[in-house]
């Protein structure tokens, strides 16, 4: 067999399987596919390169899983269904234990999410892996970050931080060290992160922006706020703490779920009248959706010690909490 | 200015343009786009990296070109029209005038084809462009690779070969080798191909099945032969040759011709009672097309040295004209 028909059997000829949502699959110079009457289409791109995004060191599984998971969570951010995906992969070899473990982790998640892998090339190169993901969502219901206004309440799902634990657990920054239960949580948190997708599509009609934590929660907040042109409070005793974040000192928490970023839950907003319909839907999902803040009319983040209802003392959000920046970063 | 500003000022914040053609444009989680009604969307994706793809020398504003080229060359051999893409960029360092220049020439091919850029991300590493193109293609219109049938004409358009012509005088094979005109002329065929679109569209209820030449005028045709279940002679006297191709050794034509790929022409089949309907098509776009050959029931590819009706002698295919392997080549 020769490497790209290796790489073919793992990816497209998987048995028993034709195209399923697309109307022509992959094997043409394109896949053709048709959203349902009613819906738009919605269309994300992300790409993974070793040494930036994972450590050359992670399990190829994994690592399939979060190529696709953070390309979800960014439809998961806009209400979309997912549909279809295409793989650009760049490896330095042809490794089928390693290719076979990683078709796995994706498609695993792909078939979860009854997400078509419809086309896609294979090139020599640094290890990359470039997806660009398509989804369907109703005609002017797409969740965008514009619809954030004053008085609405913020929200976040999960427990953003863990991902920037597990990544300062592998630097040896921390002190003390993490115990190997919180290892291991936090890890599997940074390497195969859950894309919010069924949240996203609960929240249509439901919040008035959302966006996901890819770059940390302060600096993803800031792309609704820009947006919406509106400013926010964040309450801090308000932000959820995981059993591993609790037992961190305070300083590291507010570090990890502020500015830690990699975390893909979603943070978004809804007019006080939805607080039911949205404790609702963590009920439905049985996800933990935190309400965190709340939109002010005036500019910037201001962050409260405690209470939701602005009583703590205000601070500015200090520097270090600027977002990542891949080219700083 | 910031790097990533510095970015998007040439690729998304262009004087006077919000979304054209996205319901929501670039800056949110998604980008949304809504195909006409009547319309099912055509999807591909094709990643150049350097070394591989593209020499590290190559002018910023033909590389930018050519990364969009090679996608609207799928829409082409599908019969798309296209519609919008994202850019996924790889970049070693942030260097303004490579990037305004590559800006430039990417966007001044999607302008001419009115193809939204409406998503991407930009991240540090080695040079590579990964771009996922969309187009529409009327419900049940799509040229498949599958639709040759015994009888049809085999087609090709314009020059193939030239490409690979220039990529022998770059390499330094070439003897005697290319006068200054003839480098110039074959070096734009091979750094800026002109993607077929408007041939595609126009052969939509024309061709049986089409293909784009990206791996070498014999390998694509195959992918047609083996998808169809039919076979093929080619008549050798019938390829058609550019003049900087016609002064060159005949051995040498062939090869460049056959089996020399990344030209980004249109391989199609047609029924014989559609060849005044071919001829017109040429004639209106200015661009020639070549009838090379006829669809056979009989399996593989036959060469005939001269006559289209069969009557030169048959020879098989040589091996050193089996289609280019990203992994081997």
């Amino acid at each position: 067999m020769g490497e790209f028909e290796l790489i073919e059997s793992f990816f497209w000829r998987r048995p028993g399987q034709g195209p399923r949502r697309a109307v022509v699959g992959n094997g043409d110079d394109c896949a053709v596919i048709a959203p349902a009457p009613g819906m738009q289409l919605a269309v994300s791109t992300d790409t993974l390169v070793e040494g930036r995004h994972f450590l050359s060191t992670v399990d190829p599984r994994r690592l399939g899983h979060k190529a696709l998971a953070v390309n979800l969570s960014d439809l998961a951010a806009c209400g979309a269904q997912p549909l279809a995906f295409t793989l650009a992969l760049t490896l330095p070899r042809v490794d089928a234990t390693w290719l076979q473990a990683f078709a796995q982790g994706l498609l695993d998640l792909a078939d979860e999410h009854e997400c078509e892998l419809i086309g896609g090339d294979t090139t020599a190169g640094p290890l990359a892996i470039g997806i660009t993901v398509m989804g369907e969502v109703p005609v002017g219901q797409t969740l965008l970050r514009s619809g954030a206004r004053a008085g609405d309440d913020i929200w976040v799902s999960g427990f953003p931080g863990e991902a920037r634990l597990a990544l300062e657990a592998f630097r040896g920054t921390l002190h003390p060290g993490l115990s190997g239960d919180a290892f291991d949580a936090t890890r599997l948190a940074m390497e195969a992160p859950d894309p919010r997708v069924a949240l996203g599509v609960g929240l249509r009609g439901v919040a008035s922006a959302a966006v996901d934590v890819s770059d940390g929660l302060l600096g993803d907040l800031g792309h609704v706020l820009r947006r919406s042109g509106v400013g926010a409070m964040l309450a801090l005793d308000t932000l959820p703490l995981s059993p591993w974040l609790a037992a961190r000192p305070r300083a590291e928490q507010l570090d990890c779920i502020l500015a830690g970023g990699d975390d893909y839950e979603l943070v978004f907003t809804a007019p006080p009248a939805r607080r039911e319909a949205v404790a609702a839907l963590g009920d439905t999902l049985g996800l933990v959706l935190s309400r965190i803040g709340r939109i002010e009319a005036e500019p910037g983040v201001r962050l409260h010690v405690s209470g939701l209802d602005g009583e703590g003392d205000a601070t500015p959000v200090p520097n270090r909490w600027a977002s990542f920046d891949h080219f700083r970063g």
